[in-house]
C-alpha cells in the first residue's frame, strides 16, 4: 500500500480500510437495506435476496468506479449504478429495488460505521492485551526504585511501577470512554435525500436494518456529526496516551539515562553507520503518530459546521481523515504492545542514576525533617545553602550536612530511596485493585 | 480586557478566568489543603485557620507575582512565597505549614479544576437554557415547510422543525457527554513533587481536600492528562455544534435566501456603508470561534505526551489554551442563546423558495411514482429527461410531464411540499418526546 | 491506490509519491553519491558505475523492505542493505562503497527533495495553466455586472472580472513565493551520521552530488527543518487560495443564487436520488482539501523542534504528511483548472440578482449623493429611514425616495449597476497589466 | 493583562497589541485617510486636519465601544460612530468627511498592518540581537567537543559550535524570509464596501495614504488573505526554530546530561519543594509557545477560503489569532535572547559524556578504517561483534579490539573526539563567513 504501512500502521487494520473492504461495507449496507425492506413488506423477499447476493465486491469494476467518483462526488453513486446493472443482469424486477429510497450519504456513512464497528472490537481486544501487559509490568516493578523527574530534572525517587500505573490508568480510562461512546457512534445512517426518511425508509425499516447490521437505529445525523467526532476524539486520547508512554521510554533509553530499552529484535534499532546504537525505533513510530493525530482530530472538529442537510466539502473531508485516525491509532497500539512486551529494564542503572546528584534529590527529605524544628522557610533556605555548598565543593549532600553540624536525627535514613517514595506502593496497589 | 471581550466571549466567564480569579482559586486550594491537613491531625486547627484566612487575593502583590513567574516558571511558586510571608506576619508557627508537602502542580492543576467546576455549572445552566429555546423553536416550526438542501443545492422539502430538531439533538448529546465526563474531570490534584504523595498528603488528606472543595479524590494525573483533554474535547464538540447552527442560519440569512434572520436589535447588524444590510454578526462571532476551537483542542491533544512526572513545556502550553477553549465556548453559547432567542423566520419566503426550481425538487416524487410501474432506472432516466426539458424550456416540471403524457396518477399531489417531507413530523415528535 | 485517488488527488502526482517512485529517488541518491565520490577520487569510476547501475527499483524486494522498516525505523536502512547485496552479487569490491560515509537521513531527505523537485516543475506548469485560465476569465468578464457580497449579504455591484482578478493575484503571488523559496528548498542533504560531514562527504563531493542531481549544495539541515516547512506553507497557501475560489463558486452555484456553474460533464454533479440537482462536486473536493491542509501544515510546524542531530519521532512524522500536502494540493490545482476551464456564467441571472433588493444595494449611492448636501450622518440616517420604508412597504427604494421628495439629481443614474462599480475596471486592467 | 503576560509574552509587544493601541492604529488610519483625501482635493485641508486632530484614543469611550461591537460585528463601526460625533462637536462640516468612502474592513485591516509594521521593526532588531549572540556563541564554542545525538542516542562527536551554527542558520533564514515577504504584507487595505474603490478612494488617494503610513499601496485583499497568512507562517517558522533551540537546551540540561544550563538568575529555576533543582523554566516557556503556534498558524490557513467580498466569520477569526501569533513569537524570541545570553556550558561534562559509551561512539571510525581493508559489510559485522563483546563484558571498545588482534593502525587516534568531528570546523567557518 505505502512504504511505511507496517511501521506507523497495523497490517490488519490497513486491510480493513482498504478500498476493497470499504466497498464491501457499502455493498453490505445495500444488501441489508433490501433485506430490511423485504422484512417489512416493502419489496419481495426474492428481490431482496437477489440484490443481497449481488452485493459482492468481486463483481465491481474498481477502476471504472474510481474514475467516476469525480463525476458524482462520492463512491456511492457509481457503486449503486454498477450494482443496479449487476442486479438487472440477474433479475430486471429486483433491479428496481436497489438502494430504494436511500441516499448516497446513507451508504457512505453506514459503511463507515460498519468499519468502525469492526475496528471497535479489534481495538477493544488490543486494549485488553495492552492493559494486561501494563498490569503485569506494574506488578513486576512495584518496588523497582528509580528517580522521578520533573521538567527533565531529577526530582525525587519513585518506583517504576508508579510510573507504569499512571500509564495503565490512562489507557483504562479510554476503555471506559469507548463504552460511554459506543451507543452514540455505532448507529445506522438511513435518512434518505434530506434526512427526513420516506415510506421506503420507515422507522420499522430502520430498526430492521440496524438489527441486521448489529448497529443501533438513529435519527439522521447527516450534518450533525458530533458523534463521529467524539469517536475520533476518543481514538485521539488513546493515541496520545500511548505517545506519553513512548515519550517516557524514549527518554529513559537515552544513552545518558539507560534505564529502560525497547526489546532488541534481530537487527532492530541498529543504525546504518553506528553499529553500537540502540535506537528507540518503536517509540519513534508512536511519537510520530502522536505528532500527527492531534491535527487529524482537529480536521474532524473543523468539519463539524456542515451546511444544511449535507455539506459541500466538509463531509468529504472526513472520509480519509477519520480512517487515517483509526489506522494510525491502530499502528500506535500495536507498536505499544510490542514495546511493553519487549521492554527491558536495567534496575541497576536506575539505582546508579539515583546517586547522580550526590544526595541532592534527598534535599526535600532533609528540608521536611528540619522544617519540623525550624519552620519551612528557614529549613528551605538552610538546605538550599547546603546544596550550593555540595555542588560547588562536589561533595555528597550528606557529607556537607554532617559538616554543618545540623541537628538531624537518622540522617542516613533520609538518604535512602526506599524511604523517599511517599505512598507509591499504596497507590500502585490501589490502582491494581481497581483495574483488576 | 481585550477589544472583543464581549463579542467572542462571555463577560461572566471572562471574569472567572481573570488573573485575580485564577489566583483566588489557587489560594482556595492552599486554604483547603491546610484545613484538610488539620482535619487529619497533621497540623493544628489554629494554624490551618490562620492560613485559610490569609488566602485572599487582595493580600497579593500582583505585579510582583507576575514578574516573578519568569523565575519559577509557574504562578504557584511566587504565590506560595507571598502567602507564606503573609501568614508569617500573622503567625510564625502557622507559616511553617503553608503548602505543606504539596508541589506547584498540585496548586495550578487543582485551581484549574476549580475554575472548570464553576464553568461546568454555568455551562450546564446555559445548555438547559439553549435546549429549552431549541425545543420551543422545534415545536413552533414543526410544520413550517422549507426546502432541504444538500451540497448547497435545493434537494427536497423538510420542515424547519426537522432542522432544529437535529441541532437540538447534538446539543443534548453534549449534555450527556458532560455527565459521563464529569467524574473523570472534576477531581483534585494532590500528589506532591512526583505524584507519589507523602505523609503530609496521605489518602485521608486527599479525601478531606476533595470533600472541602466538592471535588472527587484522584491519584496523581500530573503527566497523564487524558481527562483534561477529554473535557476540552467535549467543550469543542459543543462549540462546533453551535458552529453548525450558526452556519445554517448565516446561509439562510443570505439576501438570496432570506428565510431566517438574527433578531434585529437597535443598530444591530448594520454596515457602516450600506444602510440596508442585515449582517449575521452574531453568527459571525460563533463561526469565528468555530474556526479557532478545533486548533486549540489540537494543542491540548498535542500537549499529552508529557515527559516523566512533569513536563517541561507541554504542561505549560495547556494553561492559557484550556482557558481560551472554555472562554470561547462560553461566548459561543451565549451568542447562540441570543441567536435562537431572537430568531426571525420568514415562512412566506420559505414557501416562495420551494417554488424556485419550478417543480424540479419534486422530481424524486415523480421518479418514485413512476418507478413502481417501469422500474427505478427507467423512471430515473425519464424524469431526468423531463427535468432537462423543463430547464431548457423554462417551464414548470409538472407542465412538462403533462405534455409528455406519462401515466401518473395524482400528479398534483406529487408537487405539494407537505406531501414530500417524508417522516419529518414523526421524527420531530419522537425527538421532542425523548429530549423532554 | 485508495478509493478517492482521482477525486481529492492527481493521478500523475500520486504516481510520483508511490512507494516504487519513493524508492527510485532513494536509489537515485545512492547512485549519484557513488558517482560524485568517483568524480572526486574517493572511489573508482568503475565501482561507481556498477553501483549506479544497480540502483534500480526493479531489483528491490519491496515486501521484504517494508517489513524490515519496523526494525530500522526508516526505509533507507533495509534499502541500503538490499542494494549492497545486489552490488556485491555484481562486484564485491564495488559493494564496499555503497552509501559510503552517508547516513539514512541523507538518503531519505534528499530523496524527498528530489520528489519535491519534480513536483515543483509540475506545479509551476499547472500554475501557468491556471493563471492563463484566470487571466482569460478576467478579460472575458471584465464588465460582467454582478453583486458584491459581504458577510453573505448583497452589498454593492462589482464585475465578475474584479472577483476573478482577486483570485488571479493570490495565485500569482504563490508563483512568486515558490521562486523565493526554491533556493532554500531544492538542496541536498549530505551530512553523514551527525551532519558534520566526513572525508567521504567532503565539500567537493557535496558540490558534485548537487550538480548531478541538479540541486543546490547545503550544509546539513538534519534537525533544522525550516526550509521544508516553508515549502509546506507555500503549498498550503496555494491550496487555501484555491479553496477560496471553490468557496465562491460553490456559493454562487446555490439554487437561490445560480450565477455560476461547474461545467456539466456527462453525468457530472448528479445526485442518486434527485435527478435535477447540479452539485458542486469539483468544488466539494477542493473545499475538502482546504479543510485538511491547514492541519497537515500544522503537523509540519509542530515537527520542527527536533531533538539534537536527528529526532526520534518528529522527523518520522514529516514523511507521509509532507507527501500528503503535496498530493492534496496537486489534486486541488487539477480540480481548480477543470473548474475554471468549464466554468459557466449566467450573466442574466447576475443582473436579476442585482434587482433582488429592490434598489437597496444602491442606498450608498444615494447616501453619498445626499451627504454632499446634508452631511454623512444625516444622509445615512435619512437613507436608513427610506430603506426601512421600502422594506416594510415592499417598494423599490427609488420609488420611496421619489415619494420622500428629496433633492437628488439624476436619481436614475444612482440606481444603475454600471455606475456603482467604483474603480473595478481600472483595477482589473492594472492587475492584468501587471500579471501579463 | 493576564497572569503569564511576562512569561510566554513580551511586555513591549503586549503593549503594542493592547486594546488602546489597537484603537490608536485604527484612528491613525482615519486621520491619514482624511489627510490623503485632502492631498487629492477630495476634502478640504482644514477638515482633514480637524479630523486628524480628533483621532486620539483618549477621546474614545472604550467601554461603550466594546459593548457596541456585538451590534456591528467589528470595532470599526462603533469607533467611526464615536469619532464622527467627536469631530462634529468640533466642526460640523468636517464630520461629513470622516471615514469617507471607506469600509470597516479598510480600517481594521490597515490597523492590523500598522501593528505588524511596528512589530516588524521590533522583530528585526530582536533577530539582529539574537543572531549576534548565536554568532558569538558559535565562535566561542567552535572547538568545544561534545557528542552528537541522533534519536536521543549518542552517535558521534561534533562541536557545540556546529550545533549552534545550525540554530544560527535557521534564524538567519527567517530574516531573509521577512525581507521577501515584507513587500507583500506591509500594504494598505483601502477598497471600500466591496473592494472596488470609489471616487473617494481613487488610486491617487491610495498612494497618498500609503505614503503617509509608510506602507505600500495595494489592490484590495479583503477576502484574499494569502499575504497575511504568509506573514503568520514566517513568524511561525521563527517560533519553531526557537523551539528547536529550547528543545536542545532542555535536553542538554537534564540531570543525566548536564552539559548546558540556563543562566541562573536570583531564584530562577528553583522548585518549591526541591531546593537543588535547576529547572529549564525559560526553555519551558519557549517550548510551550512551540506547542501552541502551529495550531494558531493552522487557524490562519483555515480562515483563508473567505466568502465573496468579505467573510462572515473567517475574517473575524483572524483578529485575535494573528495578534496571538505575533505576541507569542515575541515572547519566544525575548526568552531565547535571555537563554543564549545566559547560557552556561560545562565543557568538562561534555568530555565526560563522550566517554560514557566506553568507546562505542567511535565504532564507525573503526568500521571505516577496517572497511578499507575488508569491505564495508565485513567491517560493519566485525565491529558490531566487537561492540557486543564490549557491552557484555563492560569493557572499553578499544580494549576489546586490541584483544581481537585486528590489523588496525593508529587505533588510539580513532578514539579521539577531535579526530571524529568530520568537517565540523570547516562548516562552522563557512557559515560564520556567510552570515557575517
Amino acid at each position: 500500500m505505502f512504504l511505511y504501512s507496517e511501521y506507523f500502521y497495523s497490517k490488519t487494520i490497513n486491510e480493513l480500510f482498504s478500498e476493497r473492504q470499504s466497498l464491501a461495507e457499502m455493498l453490505r449496507f445495500e444488501g441489508a437495506l433490501a433485506l430490511a425492506q423485504a422484512e417489512n413488506g416493502i419489496i419481495s423477499q426474492q428481490s431482496a435476496e437477489i440484490i443481497d447476493n449481488c452485493c459482492r465486491v468481486d463483481f465491481i469494476d474498481l477502476d471504472k468506479l474510481k474514475s467516476e467518483i469525480k463525476l458524482g462526488g462520492n463512491a456511492a453513486i457509481p457503486l449503486v449504478k454498477q450494482l443496479t446493472r449487476i442486479v438487472k443482469n440477474n433479475d430486471v424486477e429486483a433491479s428496481k429495488y436497489v438502494h430504494l429510497g436511500a441516499t448516497s450519504q446513507d451508504v457512505v456513512d453506514t459503511a463507515t460505521v460498519l468499519q468502525m464497528q469492526e475496528y471497535w472490537y479489534w481495538l477493544n481486544n488490543k486494549l485488553v492485551e495492552l492493559l494486561a501487559l501494563l498490569t503485569a509490568t506494574t506488578h513486576k516493578h512495584r518496588q523497582t526504585l528509580m528517580i522521578g523527574r520533573t521538567l527533565l530534572q531529577q526530582a525525587r525517587p519513585i518506583t517504576l511501577g508508579l510510573k507504569t500505573a499512571g500509564w495503565l490508568q490512562s489507557i483504562e480510562r479510554t476503555k471506559e470512554r469507548m463504552k460511554n461512546t459506543q451507543k452514540r457512534v455505532l448507529v445506522i445512517q438511513l435518512g434518505g435525500a434530506v434526512g427526513s426518511g420516506n415510506s421506503n425508509l420507515s422507522k420499522a425499516v430502520q430498526q430492521s436494518l440496524a438489527d441486521i447490521l448489529d448497529l443501533k437505529p438513529s435519527f439522521s445525523w447527516q450534518s450533525n456529526r458530533d458523534n463521529l467526532v467524539e469517536a475520533a476524539s476518543v481514538f485521539g486520547l488513546l493515541n496520545q496516551s500511548l505517545g506519553k508512554i513512548a515519550k517516557d521510554v524514549s527518554l529513559m533509553m537515552q544513552t545518558e539515562v539507560g534505564e529502560v530499552f525497547e526489546g532488541a529484535g534481530e537487527g532492530k534499532g541498529g543504525s546504518s553507520t553506528m553499529p553500537h546504537k540502540r535506537n528507540p525505533v518503536t517509540c519513534a513510530a508512536i511519537l510520530a503518530n502522536a505528532n500527527r493525530i492531534p491535527n487529524l482530530v482537529a480536521t474532524m472538529f473543523a468539519a463539524m459546521p456542515q451546511e444544511h442537510e449535507r455539506s459541500a466539502g466538509l463531509w468529504h473531508s472526513e472520509w480519509e481523515v477519520l480512517s487515517e485516525i483509526m489506522m494510525l491509532t491502530a499502528g500506535s497500539i500495536e507498536r505499544s504492545i510490542e514495546l511493553i512486551e519487549g521492554l527491558e529494564v536495567d534496575e541497576k542503572r536506575m539505582l546508579q542514576n539515583l546517586e547522580l546528584t550526590k544526595g541532592l534529590i534527598y534535599a526535600e527529605n532533609v528540608s521536611l525533617a528540619l522544617a519540623k524544628k525550624i519552620g519551612k522557610i528557614n529549613a528551605h533556605e538552610l538546605v538550599e545553602k547546603a546544596c550550593k555548598l555540595a555542588i560547588s565543593q562536589q561533595k555528597h549532600l550528606k557529607e556537607v550536612l554532617e559538616e554543618m553540624n545540623l541537628d538531624i536525627e537518622n540522617l542516613d535514613e533520609l538518604f535512602k530511596p526506599e524511604n523517599s517514595i511517599g505512598n507509591s506502593l499504596e497507590i500502585i496497589d490501589e490502582i491494581l485493585e481497581i483495574i483488576k
